[in-house]
């Protein structure tokens, strides 16, 4: 067997064999197969295409180059949720210090902002002193000891797919369904979990632009899930308008931190319980996502889900005090309001997510490169929601940012990210059809 | 401009602007565009094709990489031949001194022996002492005195070109045509050339296998060496057997002065007479091809073209009196007879070319890999040819190797080679269709 030769035969469209994936995974891993071999293979791959026994063997062989994380003395069921990313989407600050709550065990691990799209981690290291780095001894103690951590990615897991993920990034590799697959599922399966729930968002701020290809990635994603023995619920959601109120790391620490008070806005309040609720239910602690949904609201209700952020906080090196009273963390930008334009009147219609996260960015609130160094409290709040009135000098968005020398070109893009009716629109829905073993079903 | 928009913008189908191509090129051949992405790019162009328009930019940037040879105080018109490779090919030998005697300077750039197929310099330097390997002064001085030289491609000519190669051959991006085409000519444009004629062969021994492919490649390089407004001239030939008699380095050499003398085998003659004849036309020191074969057959009989090789030979440090009398080389081998087995009788009716360069192979006489050292001594001579009779017990091959101990594995394969049949069949024709700016002609 040799590169050159399993290269050819994906370049001429054959399907390849178990081995012959193993032989490549591993080689790259070890560095025997050198970068440019690889990455004529992903480009083969990608316009040949590859099938669900490859991508299933692609999964097996990146989850294979790591280690897989075991919790022998966890208190409940290992369960995590993934999101396939999006602007504004603050889901997983809620929701594993939600269910941890509830019982359920989350050993997350989260990725950093990128492009227009905010990380999880990021977010979580804006609480001043907050680390995510831990070890898996670490880990392992958080998980024993309240049932959660949040943590990044390390070299133990899955470093074939770090490697890979590397160079699809500069080869044009990167938005192709089995190598999304592969490299969500050989990450969440070496998690050692009982259930995975996926939020796979459709729309112009999420990765899949069209329903259809966001469909295909939910369906690969539940087979192999399945396939290896992962029970694997997907909700498909709406990411054209960008989540909540709050845009930008410490600002949706914030817009969190309501929503585990019952007081955060109605789409990521919903999204957040109804992911909630799969997650207990998946994990066996309700007999119905309805009932975990209960369960998780009882939790909001009575402040443990919110107490269990302050106990990941304290855990992970940051002052819980600023979890029940964010107003402890010193503020060193006056935001700057941006109002209804005089010519415009009637209701908000759309907002353009993919705009909003590009504007955070160049005010500094996100990442272009992996290098790039972010500024916690830049950032946008919007005040007017997409269904909500629009009235002439009354505050559409507040921009935060130091960069106030470019004030009025954010202000224009924010005010052209903006779509106004004189017509009242329906509210977009943001749960819009669920996946499980079984199939597709709306949510209607 | 960035290297992943335009292997994005390949990928997807879409043609690559002039400004796109010399970006990749020029960037890579200055390695400012690594291996991985050139060769994501090599495999996107392949499976998405590139149109003439890309081919053209692709040649002009590879051309433009290196220095382009001038000859100023050349006695006569420049033109090379190039041919893709075969098996016994020993025409460059030749037809480089024939057409020099007869008043055309080739300033002759060829490559190596590599997998089954020959390289003119190995069987160049299997003559003692002969070096290829002359600078741009050792060369220009050559053309000036006596209008040949037979060399190697330096760094100058076409770097982006060798740069290229190397990763295409270890990324399965080897066969696709617009890469044969730009990969030749922009070392054939490098040359400076006021014509150039090609051999296209297609067949087994070839390295396009259908008559379909070879015509396509050969129109490519016929439409872009026209667009360089160099008068670009191809033959289709046929390389299902191997040409002439001798395969192997010095064996060749032997071949190639018998043709100088008027004695090769008359497939070799035919297709190196008829190919002088186009270059002499092609240079304007004929009205006809036809003419141009007069001429070179006249330089045979007189014997100028044999003393031309002589010269050559002599001028890059070997010694001239071998050319006259080839058994001035000693000879260390002694070649050992395969005879036709009993149970055949009858005609030989095919000899399988690419066999044939394995067999070679295997004792010695080429390469696997670039770095390995030729027995200059190995090689098989073909006693029948297609057409001939097959007389069990009489000579069918002699076969010269140093691996003894392996001789009747090479017997078997060599017998499994040929193809006999009681019925005689008619010769194969060499000479198939020829191709210029005006259309596809049959040799009939």
């Amino acid at each position: 067997m040799d590169a050159i030769h399993i290269i050819k035969k994906k370049r001429d469209g054959g399907e390849l064999s178990r081995s012959e994936i193993q032989y490549l995974i591993e080689g790259y891993t070890v560095q025997r197969i050198p970068d440019y071999q690889m990455s004529a293979f992903l480009m083969a791959a990608q316009l040949r295409g590859m099938n669900l026994n490859e991508t299933i063997s692609l999964t097996r062989y990146m989850l294979n180059s790591g280690s897989i994380l075991r919790f022998p003395g966890a208190p409940g069921p290992i369960v995590d949720k993934h999101s396939t990313g999006g602007v504004g989407d603050k889901v997983s600050l809620i929701l594993a210090p939600l269910v941890a709550s509830c019982g359920v065990c989350v050993p997350m691990v989260s990725g950093r902002s990128l492009g227009h799209t905010g990380g999880t981690l990021d977010k979580l290291e804006s609480i001043p002193g907050v680390r995510t780095n831990l070890n898996i001894a670490d880990v392992t103690r958080q998980i024993c000891d309240f049932g959660v951590a949040m943590i990044g990615a390390s070299k133990e897991i899955a470093p074939a797919d770090q490697q890979i993920y590397s160079l699809r990034d500069v080869t044009a590799n990167v938005d192709f369904i089995p190598f999304i697959t592969a490299s969500i599922l050989s990450k969440k399966l070496a998690e050692g979990l009982d259930g995975l729930v996926l939020d796979v968002k459709s729309g112009c701020g999420a990765f899949m632009k069209t329903r259809e290809n966001a469909r295909q990635l939910a369906e690969a994603l539940v087979e192999v899930g399945e396939h290896f023995d992962m029970p694997t619920i997907a909700w498909l959601t709406d990411m054209n308008a960008p989540l909540g109120r709050a845009i930008g790391n410490w600002l949706e620490v914030e817009e969190a931190i309501e929503c585990l008070r019952g007081e955060g806005p109605n789409d990521i309040m919903d999204l957040s319980l109804k992911l909630s609720g799969e997650m207990i239910a998946l994990g066996g602690l309700a007999d119905s996502p309805e009932e975990g949904q209960e369960m998780a609201q009882n939790a909001i209700n009575s402040g443990r889900g919110l107490d269990r952020l302050a106990k990941i906080v304290e855990t992970q090196g940051g002052n819980p005090a600023m979890i029940h009273d964010p107003s402890l963390r010193m503020r060193s930008i006056e935001p700057y309001t941006v109002t209804v334009p005089l010519d415009v009147s009637g209701y908000v219609t759309e907002i353009d997510a993919l705009a909003i996260g590009e504007i955070t960015n160049s005010m500094g609130g996100g990442r272009i490169v992996i290098e790039d160094k972010i500024d916690d409290e830049a950032g946008i709040v919007l005040h007017l929601r997409p269904g909500e009135r629009a009235i002439p000098g009354l505050p559409l968005v507040s921009l935060f940012t130091r960069k106030t020398d470019q004030i009025e070109v954010f202000e224009n893009r924010v005010i052209n990210a903006y779509k106004f009716s004189s017509k009242k629109s329906k509210k977009p829905q943001i749960l819009l059809e669920r996946l499980t073993v079984e199939g597709w079903e709306s949510n209607s």
